[in-house]
């Protein structure tokens, strides 16, 4: 089998190491499920001893690629969900797509008042009321997004955790106040989930996250809905494809 | 001053802290370059522990909203610099349209054999010899991305690592060798950061990070650059705007 070489450009053979075994996991070389060789075969092969190899195999465990499973030795994890970027479908129809069960776990159901930059991207009053919902989203019961979700109370003032249990936000938004949702506005940011998160989420403290704050807009440009998600960094990755002329600077 | 408030609902304080305080930063309540009021206080507006307190703080050191200052107390670190997805800037255009300066530090330009998922996202077979270059994106003097770029020699042969100092690499592309660069598929994924990976962008091991996949496409669809960037979090926020009607599920 042809092997990458690590070579001597400054760049740490942890490092290389990493990049190599994720290039292989990503290729499918090393299969969802399967056992990678042990440590000492994979010194064998990059002819390096056991303190890189381990710390790369470290990072990859961290990163959610891999699991050292007692007994089974170091196996490959499925790999991530993928997600378009500039689609609106909803969670619920994006992992049934997947062929997975969609479940909803509400947290929490408060009335508190507009603070900081939820007043200003709801651009709404500081104190007006509003909704603030956390739920987690789980894939066939496994969690994969933990959410906050705020709405002034003004434009739903009759919703209850019961029907968000029950119904989509936006079909109840759509069917019992006539709200037509028509554009949104997201920020992606990088995080490492923090204690709460990552014990909501089942996965260690400090891993990668991706925080997702999604304002959408009704028809007469008012936002609606603020939601803030905490997104498993190990379990889905976005995509987008550019398709425009490239700009050559 | 009208002050969020904590509540008894099974979320820890210290994480509901957490959302205040970034909430006031992202607000410019508490605003760049200023010191936050100190713990002290902050436990007195809560009318929490100075534990709860100090664990949210900590946090946001982490993910490079806050700094501590030797006897300066907390400051605000600048807000991140914002950056539409589905744009084909390049880094240079972006950051001189915030009005800094950006330049480029060459770590590595070697010819390395196509390997795994490199060979895979470049459609070319494995062993097939490539340009692989590591550099470093400065914004002001500061780090910002770390990137590794892929380049099937065979597409341009010639090119050099003086030549890629001088020149933006898709001017390159187009001035030397005709390449016209059409599309784009770019995966979005958030990771922590390795040592090799935190020493050179100057932030701490374990900061919240953006890999970007990124795969250019010429006008006969054949890939021809794969780039794999490790994009701070703390400095760089993406947003991308939907205007689709939204899909009731």
């Amino acid at each position: 089998m042809p092997m990458a070489e690590l070579t001597q450009n400054g760049v740490p053979f942890y490092h290389q190491l990493k990049e190599i075994f994720s290039e292989k996991i990503e290729n499918g070389e090393w299969r969802p499920g399967e056992t990678i060789p042990p440590e000492n075969q994979l010194c064998e092969m990059f002819n390096v001893s056991r303190g890189p190899v381990r710390q790369a195999l470290d990072i990859l465990v961290r990163d959610g690629l891999l699991s050292r499973k007692q007994g089974k030795g170091t196996i490959v994890l499925p790999p991530k969900i993928e997600r378009g970027l500039g689609t609106f479908y909803s969670f619920t129809t994006l992992i049934e797509q997947k062929g997975m069960n969609a479940s909803t776990q509400m947290l929490s159901f408060e009335t508190v008042t507009a603070q900081g930059s939820v007043a200003r991207y709801l651009e709404i009053p500081p104190e007006e009321p509003l909704f603030k919902v956390r739920r987690l989203r789980l894939a066939n019961g496994e969690p994969l997004i933990l959410e906050v979700i705020y709405i002034p109370a003004s434009i739903c003032d009759s919703l209850t955790a019961e029907k968000m249990l029950t119904t989509p936000l936006y079909t109840i938004l759509s069917t019992c106040y006539g709200i037509v949702l028509t554009r949104a506005k997201q920020f992606f940011e990088p995080v490492v989930t923090d204690e709460y998160e990552s014990q909501k989420l089942g996965i260690s403290n400090g891993a990668p996250a991706l925080l997702i704050q999604n304002i959408t807009y009704r028809s007469d440009n008012r936002p609606v809905v603020l939601s803030k998600a905490i997104m498993r960094g190990d379990r889905v990755r976005y995509y987008v494809e550019l398709s425009a002329q490239i700009n050559v600077p």
